[in-house]
């Protein structure tokens, strides 16, 4: 079946490191999802501001393959341990389709591009094609027996961030709680990598952070 | 971008009449993965017997149109009140992909056929494509604090089941179970109809029920 985008997502991950592991967690970082003109008819969104939640399916864009790897190696496992495609939600997978929760915080008129979704708790890359918007409909989307796996060991699973205060001067609050609730996820890749000092960029920053076993520092941030 | 099914999923429902209007509803009611060859390695399903839940991404296979309709009817709606699309779960919608979220039950191997996951609380149609499945992950996905507009005020919507106890002479307790369970939710046609009688095939049975504003009597059912 051919898919096309409805939508792309502006966000403030201009790559993938940083990018929180799931939707949600990260409960602030907002994200601007963008109609494709066919889709800009204002009746299609009659109704949403009466759902909290919505579902984004949404393409992996940076992780197409060619081929298909029936295992994956989670970064909360330390990128050792095997797991199942299906047993996770890897973005490498079959059909390269994402699947997150984000919070719904509003609709704002564009003149040029129309009705723009706010949301927010987002974990997209900026610029990523959106395949559908679906209401996140509490009775039979949440599930409060369900079990999880590992993912239930790790839900509040964080490194501690040290800082110089002087890293954050002239940067907002708003920004500032981002970057460091960016780095309490321990960003850094699963696998063993010698280097610990990293720089990665997030809305309008440069962030240089060295990332050790259960602690983080920041080094410097560079407004660019 | 193409995609392409992963699975398709056996289920009991050979028509559209009948199946439950979202997951989970009607909880007996079970389906069977069965994976395309390229996907049946077993180690793709490694670790997934540790989730309870699964979300299914899936083929609204009966509902592809060409043209885009910024506004569906929801039948809970009474079939007349227009709500846009991104603000429903509607199968009429761009890119047809659906999402479900059932029970895991466990996996079957089968020799010609490999792995066969076994979910419960199903709402899809016999033979429809899958194109992702991933587990429900409760920290992220489950979240107690949504809202859910006009779903929220159905989620118990019921019909009143009229039937005299020999129309399910010779049918098993589950199957009994499960048919009366699919009338409750009332799936008549959401557009006026003058027809109250239905005849729909579920599993091995061809149900003839007449159903009205707020009961519905099951008239006859035979063994196909």
């Amino acid at each position: 079946m051919e898919i096309k985008p409805i939508a792309f997502i502006k966000t403030n991950f201009k790559e993938k490191f940083g990018i929180p592991r799931q939707s949600g967690i990260v409960e602030n970082i907002t994200g601007e999802i963008v109609f494709e003109k066919q889709f800009r008819h204002p009746d299609a969104l009659r109704g949403i501001e009466e759902y909290s939640h919505l579902w984004l399916i949404f393409d992996f864009s940076l992780n197409h393959r060619d081929s298909f790897s029936p295992t994956v190696r989670p970064p909360r496992l330390g990128g050792n341990t095997r797991v199942g495609v299906f047993a996770t939600r890897s973005p490498f997978r079959p059909n390269n389709l994402g699947l997150s929760c984000v919070k719904f915080e509003g609709v704002k008129y564009d003149e040029k591009l129309g009705n723009i979704l706010i949301v927010s708790g987002v974990d997209l890359l900026d610029n990523t094609p959106i395949y559908d918007i679906k209401p996140y409909i509490p009775y039979c989307d949440c599930k409060p027996q369900a079990t999880g796996s590992f993912s239930d060991e790790f839900k509040d699973y964080k490194i501690e961030v040290l800082y110089d205060e002087s890293v954050f001067f002239g940067i907002e609050k708003t920004d500032k709680e981002n970057i460091i609730k960016i780095i309490e996820q321990d960003p850094k890749p699963a696998y063993k990598d010698e280097n610990k000092e990293y720089n990665f960029l997030f809305s309008d920053y440069e962030i240089c952070v060295e990332i050790n076993e259960k602690t983080a520092k920041i080094l410097k941030i560079n407004k660019i």
